[in-house]
């Protein structure tokens, strides 16, 4: 039966691949890679040198992701229309790229169990019959961590990890001290007004980092001013950051 | 000055190494390993064989846990006096096994920023000059969720890792559908009454490796046994769990 391996590839830096990661790419027929468009074509260039240095043999199949409608107001509506044209697009490459004793991968930056939609569309795909495997990565959340030198939680807490959506409409979340935010789109820390540290990271093991570290009141200015310029320099920006309640 | 290097080295299968760990541990002139006692000789083992192949000029030198004090009702000052002991005992380490010039090394399971308390206790280490930097590693909680294939947050929602003595002192986090619990010595999970899934692992990607998933009012006296069988079995049990509440 085809073989399909979701595979984590790290957070940016090529060194953040495991052991495990290098030998499934080592296996694969195929690679499929998701083009997200010209804005991000460094990222689809740094994973196509990691299947030069790691998967020389293998066949590489393009996907190109389908347009989301960011007008609508209903926001999990657009996102499930999103997922079923996706889900189309991957059941066909999966069907017609492969063959039936055949292994394909999809590369997934940081680590795919952490808001990355590929697990959910391969569930989502009907009429071809394909097993698949994940492998973990390192997530941009552990790399944060580890280029600050800071754990995630404090000793005997929690820590949850949210969206900038979510932190924009809820404000940061009850009972928990550390709150880690992706996919921040508009600056949603700027609003919360509770006495937190910020530990920010961009474009994370790559040439272009960028962190900054320090309360977030005296702090929240220059960070905007880094990701707007750094937005416009590249024309785009993959960020992320743990807002650390300050002990009272 | 001495350099302490804190690397994660995944969560128990030796191939969760990255590329980045492994180039770390072949710079290691000392590798420093916690010894936890006789119960948890397997996963010293592990960490020795690691040592061998991408470390094998490295010297090792051992430090033996303090013993903490767990019949005092004050969690948190138990917690504390364990970690002063244990960072005079990490100084010495570092003061009297590195020369001014040296690389040292802890090889930390899972990911050095989840649960771990090295990195706290190399910033409370007073009276010897040092940097540090950490690499990331594979968490048990990625492996978890790449072994169940699954993702640990819906999406656009929040994803919490908290503690088996949280879950049992505060029930399941608000506002929050899934919930990782780590550390859990008294199953905690017993007492959640609200409809939920849970997926879990022990001893993952280790030969010993058991996952069960299922809704956890059917599965949890299945869990409550194989990890009674496996903690006597083995002597000690590493394990964690995700509970997703059901879509209502």
């Amino acid at each position: 039966m085809r073989e399909v391996l979701v595979i984590g590839i790290g957070a940016g830096d090529p060194d953040q691949l495991t052991l495990q990661a290098v030998k499934a790419l080592g296996r694969l027929d195929v690679a499929f890679l998701v083009d997200k468009g010209d804005v991000k074509r460094d990222l689809t260039d740094l994973r196509r040198d990691m299947l030069r240095q790691y998967a020389p043999r293998a066949r590489v199949a393009t996907v190109t992701d389908p347009e989301r409608d960011r007008t609508t107001d209903a926001y999990a509506a657009g996102v499930d229309d999103w997922r079923r044209a996706r889900a189309a697009r991957f059941r066909d490459l999966v069907r017609d790229q492969l063959t039936e004793d055949e292994t394909g991968g999809f590369l997934v930056w940081g680590d795919p169990a952490l808001f990355d939609s590929t697990i959910g569309i391969l569930d989502d795909i009907d009429g071809v019959a394909f097993t698949y495997a994940v492998i973990p990565g390192i997530s941009s959340v552990s790399a944060l961590a580890a280029r600050h030198g800071i754990g995630l939680n404090r000793v005997g807490r929690a820590v949850q990890i949210t969206t900038g959506r979510r932190l924009a409409t809820e404000g940061l979340p009850p009972g928990v001290d550390d709150v880690v935010v992706m996919l921040d789109a508009r600056n949603a820390y700027r609003a919360v007004d509770t006495d937190v540290d910020v530990y920010w990271g961009a474009y994370l093991g790559t040439p272009d980092e960028i962190v900054r570290a320090g309360r977030l009141a005296d702090i929240k200015d220059e960070i905007d001013e880094v990701r707007a310029a750094a937005r416009a320099r590249k024309g785009w920006i993959m960020d992320t950051y743990l807002l650390r309640r300050r002990d009272r």
